[in-house]
């Protein structure tokens, strides 16, 4: 199917998905924020074929979600690393993960877990709120057309 | 490509991607969520070709994400509406919408912002918290395998 491409739509989620939304992407930065940096070790924790994952790759660096800079010990290798804006898709992914959680797991089945180092514990449900910090569901929210500031 | 299932894997957001990877699936719920419920409403917004909206809207079915039902109008349509597990996307959609916000829009770009009706103000940014409810980030994180209650 040809994909298109909506990279110029207003809608900040239509753009989100066009330079996030390939399903491996999402996988790589899921990646790249539990530490992984070289190729060989993206394609053994994802199983995908070199040419794939490298044509991923160059997309995430075009893009500005990550950068590519040569390995600070010396040897030949390059090393992947997340840019702000790569990082910064940590609420979507951890949203997402404990969206799977909830729904996609039966109980008793095992399933890797994020947790807050200090704590040892499971982190927050995330929510939708509004700025007085309470929680608002798909009833309370309305769609405005607005400049980016 | 042919993709490669990963509805066994013991990472949620691999799951989760498994069911609502698909580009087309977070728009499609993104559309019901502000309120359109007929193919062709669907059709309209997303200018997408019939047939794929069709195999795409009966995974959705299937996945337990949307139910099928007559119009409550006695025409002969078919309404989509999400389920329970559909609306529990809304964080991973705002999460999306606030980073697509931040990192794909120009200065003065018009954008639809979702509002709180309330306030009339945009919501609160998403963050990833401890359940101390203090920010956490990247490097406070850790990932163990736990079992599924």
């Amino acid at each position: 199917m040809q994909r298109r491409c909506l990279d110029d739509s207003s809608c900040p989620v239509a753009r989100s998905l066009d330079s996030i939304g390939d399903w491996w992407t999402l996988l790589i930065v899921r990646d790249a924020m539990l530490g992984i940096r070289r190729f060989s070790d993206f394609q053994r924790s994802l199983g995908l074929a070199r040419n794939v994952l490298s044509a991923r790759l160059k997309k995430m660096v075009v893009d500005g979600v990550m950068t590519m800079a040569p390995a600070g010990d010396g040897t030949s290798y390059q090393e992947y690393q997340l840019t702000e804006k790569g990082e910064a898709l940590l609420p979507v992914l951890v949203a997402m993960r404990q969206w799977g959680k909830r729904f996609l797991f039966a109980p008793g089945e095992p399933r890797q877990e994020l947790i807050d180092r200090r704590s040892g514990k499971a982190l927050e449900t995330i929510r939708v709120r509004g700025v007085d910090g309470r929680e608002r569901g798909i009833a309370d929210l309305g769609l405005v057309t607005a400049s980016s500031s």
